[in-house]
């Protein structure tokens, strides 16, 4: 078999053994089965779907979903089987994660990959067509080495992550246990380090690493560079979606999740728990602390101090309105200054008219 | 031959031959003879350049091209034998295409490529070096493969479509015909699912696929991510320049064009025949209606409801000039309060004089 | 040995070796000996840190490296062993190049490598595992081709010219000597060139290349398109971050430095000795001249005429904050005109109580 890992169906299960799998409570009938999940909308019979949203609320009298899972709040809007719990997506995610668990290809070394005679592989690994694992890489066991995938001399992957197609790992670079990088992404490639020489750049080496830390994700062609001298981190359970650059030096806390689009510029460090909207984009060498959150197309050219929920970004006018509004921000300035003016000949007036 | 398909020449062919190709007005010896295209600026002997924007209008008189294609008003500025058309450009763009037909490389299966057995392939399907294709994959006739790109498990590519050198197709994603995938592009990555577990994030499996319509086009090192249950559609005729982030559950209408680095968050719905201009931003379960254009740059954090053309960029400034444009935004606010307090003193002053 | 090249340790060098070697003055003991670069903060023995940010003076008490670089204001505040010059990122970097070069992967093809029987190979090159290299491609002497990276038919690659693992050049590009090209970079993919024909697009031929100058930079991910009919060019030592977007016909001048995920649309010039900060985005068919310098997250629109620094960002707000100021700046124009009314009453009225 050669793929990239995709969900499975893994036959049915009935409601009662996924409400005990999950944590939620079961009404009506618990030997309904399902074999996959689905949408409020799109489900058919042997669908389990959930209802989080309110805004989606309206599709649960037509759906053909076989049960369903809400909140107890919307336990008595639908005569479906159903699974009630204050978390619907919490126990989605767990039913989805036990209806379509990620394939799993075979273990063992595809005999058209090129893998160094000094790497060291564990138990279970797969290492899978045209992939590339160089000289004293260390596979932990259960590792999934995709398509294509490069794994760089000396680098070390923890147990069961998961490298997709294309994915490149650089020389040395560390990644924990259980992380997920999608196809195209690469770690540790050199910072961008430049000195300058009179009239050139000269190259600086970019002698850090990278380590990412355990359960990480690391989405499709998203980049992370290796530290200039010291390493760039990546602390566990940080989730970075696609097209993301993390620049030299940075450290990226525990938790923090960024969603797609986002740049951080060199040696700044994002707390934990944060979380940073798509498309913002972060200058170096600042700080953001533990539990932020960043809307999405925010600029951050300063460190913040206090946590909260920060904002950055042209609200969308019609082209005309924003054209006059763009030249009026460009006269701000002079906006302020006949307001003054104002103020100042008013309190003259006013004055003289006080002292007629 | 190993090759990433590039343009190539053809030989020469005459004016009339391309009149007639084209659809285009011939005015002059229709003898002439071309073999490629060329810039007004840069065209040699040989060369057959066009006129379609004005500003490059200077350049007529002084070419070294065989022949133009220009519009009805332009065609009394030259005496080079022409091809006149309303639309200059894309009589261009067929002529083009004749002269410059995309290079096809050799049917066939290359004997480093690793196909497998599983797999089904059609007539002419040329898979280059290094190339991976997964098992029960259906690659229609004609598709091109380019070297070491991945298509996955159970994916089906439509006749004629072309995946260039390292583009990522994964499990049963599915291409329509005479689809173009640059180098690079990842079509069906995990989409950016998490659920709070407590202090972590647990994955949420994405059991979606993509599926893409006929004709069209994603860039170099695009993103395309699968759905979380139902998929991510991209339909007939939408062309994605390169550095496009497209999340889960999008869908994108038919004829709609992206111009390059704009990011667009999941379940959102993008019209038919948009433009949506280069690092556009686009939050996420949203919609824009069909025909709506959006500036370079634009951040879209709400649904639009009208069609039209949107904009929201700050223009840009002198950093000094922008500090202290910055500086007055942030205190907009208090700007508001002291025009109010204005307007409420010159009343207040207006009834007392007016009293007198 | 199967690597993505990273730096290496190369053994001990005494500090007046590296003084001599770097142009900078040695004071204190000369026989001291470190064999790599380190942080102030993380140094240890064997290691020599420097101090050309004030931000960092601080660390240099408690510091652990073996020999430091300062600048001639530091020098008196420290007892170890240092270099000093006017210049000490210039001294870090030349020391750190000597400390530290980049690993070499051997020379010769490797076995799993494609390398078309057209493609002619300088003395010394590297095709490291999984390489596809076309037919009439030329590789300079010294030319290092990454586990997995492609070189189309018909490119050119000039001497010491390093591809990392999964780069991509298309058919016919060229690039000079002593560039850099890190993972997943693509050169020369089609330029987004569409017509519309009725109510379809029509892809438009894209026949230029990409012509990359000597001691380039181009980081990881980044996209360069080829052009649409002459080539876009990216000149002498102009330096790439990651996820660079690069469009069609665009030129980029010599020592131009441009941080990551910056978009560039098509037809743009920039001109030489030029900063771009990070996430800049660019519109097409403009120039930005010689010098100048743009600061992160900047949007240009139009033609810039004269050097200088330009900004263009919306400052960081507070969500609330935000949520107002982005009210306010929408009425904007209703502002100036009660400002406008204001003046005009206060005028009328200045008048009415001067004429009493």
């Amino acid at each position: 078999m050669i793929g990239s890992p995709a969900p499975v169906d893994t036959g049915f299960r009935t409601l009662a053994s996924l409400a005990e799998a999950s944590g939620a409570t079961l009404v009506g009938d618990g030997a309904v089965r399902v074999c996959r999940v689905g949408t409020l909308e799109h489900a058919r019979e042997g669908s389990i779907a959930f209802l989080a949203n309110p805004k989606y609320a309206p599709q649960l009298a037509a759906t053909r979903a076989s049960a369903v899972i809400v909140s107890p709040a919307d336990a008595g809007r639908t005569a479906l089987p159903r699974l009630v719990s204050d978390r619907p997506y919490l126990v989605y995610a767990r039913i989805a994660g036990l209806l379509h668990p990620a394939a799993q290809p075979p273990a063992g070394v595809h005999p058209s990959a090129v893998v160094d005679p000094g790497a060291r592989l564990g138990e279970g690994v797969s290492v899978g067509p045209q992939a590339t694992v160089g000289a004293d890489a260390v596979l932990g066991d259960g590792v999934i080495v995709g398509p294509g995938a490069h794994v760089g001399r000396g680098a070390r992957i923890g147990e069961r992550t998961r490298l997709d197609a294309r994915a490149v790992v650089y020389d040395g670079c560390v990644l924990g246990t259980d992380v997920l990088v999608c196809a195209g992404a690469v770690i540790g490639a050199d910072g961008f380090g430049l000195a300058e020489d009179g009239e050139r750049w000269l190259r600086v080496p970019q002698v850090g690493r990278v380590v990412v830390g355990d359960r990480c994700e690391i989405g499709a062609n998203t980049t992370i560079d290796r530290g200039a001298i010291d390493d760039t981190v990546i602390e566990d359970d940080v989730k970075l979606d696609n097209q993301i650059q993390i620049a030299h030096n940075c450290r990226i806390g525990a938790g923090t999740a960024i969603a797609g689009c986002v740049g951080i510029a060199g040696s700044t460090r994002i707390g934990r728990r944060c979380r940073i909207g798509g498309a913002a984009m972060i200058a170096g060498h600042l700080s953001i602390p533990d539990g932020t959150t960043l809307g999405g197309a925010t600029v951050v050219l300063s460190t913040i101090d206090e946590p909260g929920m920060y904002n950055g970004a042209w609200p969308v006018q019609r082209y005309t309105d924003w054209r006059r509004t763009a030249a009026r921000l460009r006269r701000l300035d002079a906006l302020v200054a006949r307001i003054a003016a104002l103020e100042k000949a008013f309190r003259g007036d006013a004055d003289r008219t006080a002292g007629q």
